[in-house]
């Protein structure tokens, strides 16, 4: 199969989060026949593959997940989600940028590189999971958590989330940044409007803090992130009642951070807002990960030539942009980078991805191995 | 029928907002062998009665309301909620203090004063509504748009709103500040957390225009009433989750205000505020009312003394609480006064009147009639 056909039967297997829907299965049929040990890790209602070629170091991991996002109303699609369908040179489907087009690409160039290099350096391996789009709680973590007790290493991560913007590899991520959300509830006493000595008006008493939050210089970045930004997803108080004065205000709110900053250094500088407005408060914070930086090395390099000797064009290293499951590798000491398809499309209706650029990506990712794995 | 059985049989007939469920057919039918000539004005969903006995000016009129707030789960109450239930001296059941108590007084006082002075001087009138909890646009407003449309004029309003605190006639309303409500809208942008400067976050642009409203000195107040005041009632913005900027800010504030300001300058001056912090913002505002005040006058002074005469104390004249009917019955020129029973237990669980306090609003309605009507 090339990777055209292959990305179309991962999109025909309809695996919304955490469903896996067979997609792994398929990728391990065809891993197996070219040496590959294949290993299924199954974790509450996740299923994870790790599946590695060789014992020698150094270890090139290929990650990604078989899950996708739901597709919401299918009638707002111009083709069936779950079917893929090939419009002018696009291939349209739910996945088909995130990532089962990227996983596909992996798969071919795997193939391609084993099949001619039957006798290259290090090792290979596949680390897949069904739960990055989800709560990632037994997905990606869990496998690493299995590697390190039984003290296997990963040198060399590739992540094939769709880094690229506008034409395949003109972005790479080699890191993300912090992300630390927290739950807010401020206290104040339920009343009536009429009778506002009362009650405590909890929007009254917390406006001032938010309002400092909400211009808080952080930090000013680095060479390698932007500053740390924070933002308020959602504020909800009141009973729906015109003349009720709340009792509570909810607000949860979200860091994206840079180096600059840890999270144990935001969530004190938070209390010291709040305390500093004697709010009566309580806050439930939810880490989702530091962040992570792979500044240079091997990895950075081939990655930026491959891309460079395949579309004749250079890379812009970026930590903008979500979390992703790098954030679970990282920490283990390995270089980690992204590098997928175009992201114009990804969690929308139509997402699509162009079928030149899955071959594109094929000859990076063929292109990458050679110079990682080969004298 | 003495006050305590005629409230119970009007709580006993469920009249929830904006039921009437027979009550002002019992009381007609006790109004009418004494001479009031009784008209039904039903506007829409909502029963009204204008019962009026004599030509004569002054007018003195009851007036008050026969629906009552929902009871909430009959569970939580001690007693059937519309069965009334006497218990320790007190009458159980939703409206016995707000207002089918009053409404029984009346009745009761009104029949003794016209047997007892058939040749008194003036008329005196009902005007009952069934929408005084819910809506009131089918009420009482509508009800004094017919008078004013014949010429009919109210000189002397009496509501029967549970305005006492301790005692029965410790607090009488002689008026009520102003209400009005606005529904704000500010538009920002929504995007993803990630990428805060594609967004633009409109609880951050709001805030600090928020914390200004909040902490704003509106007016001083006066003699007759508390500064006004201005609070959030609900504030809604978020897709629920938390990696969302959201694109719009919802928050209800309503203001109750004295006679130091119009709605129309607290209007101007939030339109500046906005405008001030830049804010892409709507605001819808509903406008429940002006302020109205009965400062001085034969009804503020025969209810003094009618309450210094039945119970030996004296009385308190307030504007506080929430909004009555008594806001249109004060602009046609009437002097209207609130009295009633101990509100401490209105619109809550377990409502109650005490029985002897029955009785003594009976009498003081009583002597309030003789002082007016009387030569």
């Amino acid at each position: 199969m090339n990777t055209k056909d292959l990305t179309v039967a991962l999109i025909n297997r309809k695996s919304v989060t955490p469903e896996d829907a067979g997609c792994q299965q398929l990728m391990a049929d065809l891993l197996e026949p070219h040496g590959f040990d294949i290993e299924s890790m199954v974790f509450n209602d996740t299923t994870n593959m790790w599946a590695r070629k060789g014992n020698q170091s150094p270890l090139f991991c290929f990650a990604g997940h078989t899950d996708v996002v739901p597709s919401g109303p299918e009638s707002h699609w111009q083709t069936p989600p779950f079917e893929a369908t090939e419009i002018d040179g696009y291939l349209h489907g739910r996945g088909a940028a995130d990532m089962k087009g990227s996983l596909a690409a992996m798969l071919v160039a795997t193939k391609r590189f084993v099949a001619k290099h039957p006798d290259h350096q290090g090792s290979i391996a596949f680390l897949i999971t069904s739960d990055e789009e989800g709560p990632f709680i037994n997905g990606t973590t869990k496998v690493i958590d299995t590697l390190e007790a039984r003290n296997e290493k990963i040198d060399w991560c590739l992540v094939g989330e769709p880094s690229s913007t506008e034409r395949v590899g003109d972005v790479v991520k080699n890191g993300r940044r912090g992300s630390l959300t927290g739950d807010l509830i401020v206290k104040g006493v339920q009343g009536h409007v009429a009778y506002p000595h009362l009650a405590k008006n909890p929007v009254h008493l917390a406006a001032p803090a938010l309002a400092e939050l909400a211009t808080t210089h952080w930090d000013n970045g680095n060479a390698s992130f932007p500053p740390t930004s924070f933002q308020i997803s959602n504020i909800n108080a009141g009973t729906g009642a015109g003349n009720v004065i709340p009792g509570e205000l909810h607000v949860c709110f979200n860091f994206r951070f840079s180096t600059q900053v840890t999270d144990k250094q935001l969530i004190e500088r938070v209390y010291q807002i709040f305390n500093r407005h004697g709010l009566d408060f309580e806050i439930k914070w939810t880490f989702n990960g530091q962040p992570f930086l792979t500044d240079s090395g091997k990895l950075v390099e081939a990655t930026q030539a491959a891309i460079q000797s395949v579309t004749g064009t250079d890379t812009l290293l970026s930590t903008a942009g979500g979390t992703s499951d790098g954030r679970f590798i990282a920490p283990t000491g390995a270089q980690v980078i992204e590098l997928g398809p175009v992201n114009a499309t990804i969690h929308k209706v139509n997402e699509r991805v162009k079928i030149e650029d899955l071959n594109i990506l094929t000859d990076i990712y063929y292109d990458i191995l050679c110079r990682l794995l080969l004298k």
